[in-house]
């Protein structure tokens, strides 16, 4: 098999980082018992444990979407409502796992830079006592957000503020947390339990991990359930091991920080260079690893036949330019250079 | 962290054999197109083609019960039921993720050393067009099954054969089908696609894998659904190319048959050192990789001391001897040596 | 349209009682608030805190799977079982509504004489706490069961009790509960909350009504959701005043009694007769309205031509002869003489 | 019971028909057969196939809700969409009902005076064959509009052929498609079948009747599964008849015609009378039987005290006034005299 060039196609595109790649040979030794009950997944518990706080509850499990739709169970009854972005992926990106797991609505609030606001969510919750309509009981808000900002600490607070006040829980899909967190200053407890949030998707594959995200429930009340949940959802590995020991050293370390800074770096780089091209507009600000960009069709062809990457919005000419723990400058000139040209 | 000692327990409790993770570490380069447009997805895919033949259609998914959820999906209607053995895995070890995903009833069929035959299947045929009922849609057989016995290629046909009669398809769970295949002396092919099975969950992380299953379906018209399926029942791998590596290795050379001939034989002297052993009862024909045997109480807690499994009906003292491809004769004979000192 | 002769096929091929029919009738004037914010249904549940005491919380309802459903959801995860006989409606009659609308399994027990005793209950509670396996939560029995038995207040109260132990709730599938306490000499209240019960399906279709049940909900915990899931789960009626003014007539009066006594009363005197000629089996104690019977082959076909009935077991030659509120001497008496002449 | 004043709040807060309650009443007769096996069913089955044509089957159900679920089911599996309004039934006044049923996703069309076109649906489809997201399967528009609008025919037909162009199926709520069919001076046929329309909710209870909804399946390919989704969708009625005898006159007669008639002309005397008024808003065009106005708040508050209503958007003034079968002059003289006091 030949080595595929680095892109800028997404931060799932890029591979295992060597120190997970390492970490997960080491863990190939003997026997260990299946489904978590191992010194891995102890391990891992307690490098997470040292994040967030030794309240918080982990379950490790393979995908994104996985942890998001074990994680909003946590809270919901069918005949609830997970209120999110129409841009959030779980109501856009996972073929409606959501509905079909937990049978609950998601209800899609209209976004503004990729993020919802109380006033918008408030609106929301008019419907919470009658019996007609789906009760909204998750507000689930993504960090960074699909299109590559960040909510502040205050916002999140303020959102889970209102959330806490009327009953309901807030879910963050932290697929792309540690980017938020090193583009806020902040540690993960930072943007997450300390601004009220009460379960957390915690991402691990955009972070340089093979596979496997966490979810971490920080209220006791929703733990309870939790193994069920993760087993029924398919969510639940036998082999845990080698998803905990991916957790252990990207959290018991410094790892998921540099990744995250690297890849938010790029992104700034690339943001930099772009915002200086005429015709060439960025069209959300770049807060975390990703850059979206409205260029002249023939520029997007050029681009990107040089350095790989999606549209995000063909009809309008926007692009995303992601990177991640691997991106390099090399890609970003050969980019900019064909862009250059094309221009 | 220490390695654990090698354990009768579990075939998932075992490691990832060496070649696996050498194969997995040399994926690791590059970019890959996430979501298995990649060509190690392809070269894993077109190795499932030549043990399978060129008309199946494979999607890998996490493991054995996302296979299994996802596989029986494609013929299912909420209002359908799944005949299986009243050991199965899909009946009773997934936690109703069949209940949840599908909305349909697993019908459980009383089983005779682990198997079901086509007279007690036909018999929950009756209620076929009765609307008050779950309509019987898919039979689902384990092989190697729970209790570690085989299905001959006969008996998957007869079945096969009733299912396609009546309207059914047959599904075959095939976590030990590797095991199953070395125990009949055939390829894969020979005890799946040749019996008419349709549906198949093709293990891997019990044969030597990290993690990863594949789904591998037969039939063209319920292949159409697949990749929704997948994706909304959480299976999608985004960085699948660690999935797919471990398939090609495993299935484009005979390691998968190295793995399982290795456990068998293990089992198979375990069965037969144990069959010598007065007080030591063998409960099922010892047909793949796994042993069941009653024993005295004191002599399961003095063994279980010396080398750990599990118990499998606590209450008639049966427990479950399971070897793996690393199983070795060094913790045969310390489990031999502590029954005997027991006995 | 010309009148159907009386059957014994189904206390639900019966026409509406006409107490019944006029009470409709009489409600038929002005407008009411839909969805039962109206006098009649306040009326109605008056009637029925009458019955059961002021605790307990009605929910009208569609129909028997729709009161089972809505009922057993108030206390149900999707991992969770429902524990039954393998029997019961919810399990076998109802097309996998409960797997549909809960993502819960049905977990089948052998019932003896159509009861589930709290032995084998028992042992199905040894899954609990092991995320491999559906929780069981609630513990479902009819009353009277699907083979016109009944469980006496001690049994109910048996189950009652371990299910409270073990944190469980106790559901009564009471289709035909007024046969049920006749039969057993009590009042509603003396077979249901009275001994345990938390979740009731209170018939009125098979007991002289023309559609409509009512979920009643003695555990104060479990009414919370109530609403919602009946509207999410399909069976709130709008005009809600035409299923409660016929509960209201039921159960303000001693309508539900007659129907009831009169019902039972003619199944005691089939089978009297019945068990008097050679050649025809009672098969399970006559406790309710239903008599079971095993005749040969001939004498079924006869008697069916005469009084039509439907078959319990074709394989078994046994037949169930129901009886309703309208049953009359005429036709037993005809289906009797059917009888001896094939004889 | 007092009998209450007629009101404006909903179609579903009138009592039945006289015909309708007499109809009943006459089938009360003797016994039927169960569940749909009976004369009174299929006749009314004939009475329908005599409005559609005699490809269409039917299947009675208990109320809109039910039937839309049973309808959308015959097209779905749960990774698909419902493609529909965002003021329609299915999505926000059912509670997550096609949610919890199905598993798929409600996707909203912002909707112009109720309806949603085909450039808007067409923007929906952009997805179809991409496997991360739900894809739309079945396109709902509600006939008429829960505003009170109307679908022309031609408005329907060219829905339809986006629909069959790109593999989708067209539901129509038909609810209200009596006085859909009335406003357009069309039969049902007229804007269901002879525009494209694939299933059919087709409204009793609004109409005058006491319960009971009918979905017709236009498409042969549909109705296979047609009687096992009613049955596990909790909507099969065991005494049919009653439903049956409902549908038979009022779609054998020209029943369904007068009723829709009467309420649409009550409507139109409505608007025709609050247009004149200074300060009072129509806000959509009045086509069928309801009128939407906004007014200020002290003339809602006088105008409800004399006949009930409700606010259909309180922050914004608006109420709805929905006529019905037996709307009379005197109501609304009263509620024009209090808005002309208050005014």
């Amino acid at each position: 098999m030949e080595v595929t060039r680095r892109t800028l196609a997404s931060d799932n595109a890029a591979p295992v980082h060597p120190e997970i790649m390492e970490a997960i040979a080491s863990a190939n030794l003997g026997h260990a018992v299946a489904y978590g009950d191992d010194p891995w997944t102890r391990s891992a518990c307690e490098a997470l444990a040292g994040q967030f706080g030794t309240e918080c509850t982990v379950a490790f499990v393979y995908n994104g979407t996985g942890a998001n739709v074990v994680g909003v169970q946590t809270a919901l009854s069918s005949f609830n409502s997970v209120v999110c972005s129409d841009m959030s992926h779980v109501a856009v990106d996972e073929c409606g796992a959501i509905e079909k797991l937990t049978g609950s609505k998601t209800d899609e609030v209209r976004s503004v830079d990729g993020r919802i606001d109380v006033a918008a969510i408030e609106k929301r919750l008019e419907v919470l006592g009658v019996e007609h309509h789906s009760q909204p009981r998750v507000v689930s808000v993504t960090q960074a957000t699909e299109v590559g900002t960040v909510y502040s600490p205050e916002q999140i607070r303020e959102i889970a503020d209102l959330c806490h006040e009327r009953g309901l829980y807030l879910h963050m899909d932290g697929a792309r947390i540690s980017n938020a967190a090193v583009s806020l200053g902040t540690d993960l407890a930072g943007t997450t339990i300390a601004c009220g949030v009460d379960i957390l998707s915690l991402g691990g594959t955009k972070n340089g991990a093979m596979f496997g995200e966490a979810v971490v429930v920080f209220d006791s009340e929703l733990v309870v359930a939790l193994p069920f949940i993760r087993k029924q959802s398919t969510q639940l590995a036998s082999k845990m091991r080698y998803v905990a020991i991916q957790f252990e050293r990207l959290f018991a370390t410094d790892l998921w920080r540099r990744n995250a800074e690297h890849a938010n770096a790029m992104a700034r780089r690339l943001e930099r260079e772009l915002s200086t091209r005429e015709g060439v507009e960025i069209v959300y600000p770049v807060e975390a690893n990703g850059v979206f960009a409205r260029m002249p069709q023939r520029v997007i062809d050029a681009a990107r036949e040089e350095v790989f990457f999606y549209s995000w919005d063909a009809g309008d000419r926007v692009v995303r330019l992601m990177c991640s723990w691997d991106t390099e400058d090399e890609e970003i000139d050969r980019l900019l250079a064909a862009i250059d040209r094309a221009l």
